[in-house]
């Protein structure tokens, strides 16, 4: 490891952390016209460090796929990340579709024996089948999330009875609200950083350089409280940013937050 | 890649990516008993599915760094994964410390020029300085967090006179609302995946395996809308979850988020 500290005792490490930290969000935000960072000179003014540092710092935004050098041109942003509204997961589709054509690949749908841990959260009694629905979204023709959902099967066969083109271009949500007659609840969700393997990577066809996917897990409820749905997602690092809003006061009282 | 394909039509790597799905979540909440996951005959029976899914699923658990394959015992959780509710990001020590001793390492805490984008966000004009602080989180001596926070200068200038004590044992919000004198109103939240670069993988100690960490950016901002601080999160993607509750609806009208 590069020791070279500065006045300060800090690593070049972790000043290139630091730097890539804001050029980060930067990128993801969309931050950069014409979508060509601002040039090495120009980054080393910017963020008060030197140039090797600057090098650091974009050599790993390029090994987490959202950046690569162009001869001539500079370091150009790969391709844009969609923000994904946490209060409105639900919408993916809606919040998607003004970006681009929105198509979910159903990779299967039938009826299942769900796994117990399944089965467990979903209410579901001993020997009781789930209905299996694994979709892939993609907007204009890029791979952005892989959705395994297990749904009750009094909700799930009635889909299974639907064209492919409902399942193809409407959100789960929509389609459970219309088959359950009832308005959804809310939904428990929980989210984690997972290094993708190679046969997911493939499916969402990932570049060889962006390997972390967000995996979400949400439990869904109908307004009376019954679970309608159990999902498993894996939402690509390099192509969508989860967003929320939090209004304090945290921990010292129940916090909320708004969809934007 | 496998192209084995059961009467479904799906691929052994599809099937053992579902049963993963499952067991990671079983995993990360503690639902194996004595750590050890059940043998491969029950989870063959368990998920209908063959021995070498079976076993495929537990290598994609293995290169995730959360299980580990010991001799004569079988799968064991190698460390158990901690809840963090994202409603409440702000009390991470608070929630943690019923699980152990939590001490932040200070890693920097001084002035600084803060980038351009930064200071941007902070509403902070041409030349003002803003407080760098970088602190790393450890329960019972295990890294598992690492933030760098750019503070208005009025706010972080009171925290760099302070015991280093106080930065080590306290939450940044507990001290921003002690020197601020005022409560903290809400934040702006935004959740990525990214593979960890070498350098800050040895910060947080992260196993070989072990690759993925949530970054978050978090711009807080006190009760009267002025911004407090921005700061820069990285959690380990192995130990560290993000939980909500969203209500609905979704799409149709403001959603919300509870604390737990």
């Amino acid at each position: 490891m590069d020791t070279e500290a500065d006045e300060a005792g800090s690593l070049r490490a972790d000043r290139a952390r630091r730097v890539a930290n804001v050029l980060r969000r930067q990128v993801l935000d969309g931050a950069f016209g014409g979508g060509v960072l601002p040039d090495e000179r120009a980054l080393v003014a910017e963020f008060s460090v030197s140039r090797n540092t600057v090098r650091e710092a974009l050599a790993l935004l390029r090994d987490e796929g959202l950046v690569e050098r162009r001869r001539g041109v500079g370091t150009v942003v790969v391709g844009r990340a969609y923000a994904h509204p946490l209060g409105e997961l639900a919408g993916l589709a809606e919040v998607l579709h003004h970006h681009g054509s929105v198509v979910n690949q159903v990779r299967e749908a039938r009826l299942v024996r769900p796994p117990r841990a399944v089965a467990r959260r979903l209410g579901l009694g001993e020997g009781e089948q789930a209905v299996h629905l694994e979709r892939l979204r993609s907007l204009d023709g890029v791979p952005l999330s892989l959705d395994s959902t297990y749904l009750l099967p009094w909700i799930g066969k009635p889909l299974l009875a639907l064209e492919r083109e409902a399942l193809e271009h409407r959100d789960v949500f929509d389609l459970i609200e219309t088959v359950a007659g009832a308005p959804l609840g809310g939904a428990e969700v929980s989210v984690q950083a997972v290094t993708a393997d190679a046969a997911t990577r493939a499916v969402l066809r990932m570049p060889e350089s962006a390997g972390a996917v967000l995996t979400v897990e949400r439990l869904t409820s109908l307004a009376d409280g019954r679970p309608a749905d159990l999902e498993f997602i894996h939402l690509r690092g390099d192509r969508l940013v989860l967003r929320a809003r939090v209004a304090a006061p945290w921990g010292r009282g129940p916090g909320q937050e708004r969809a934007r």
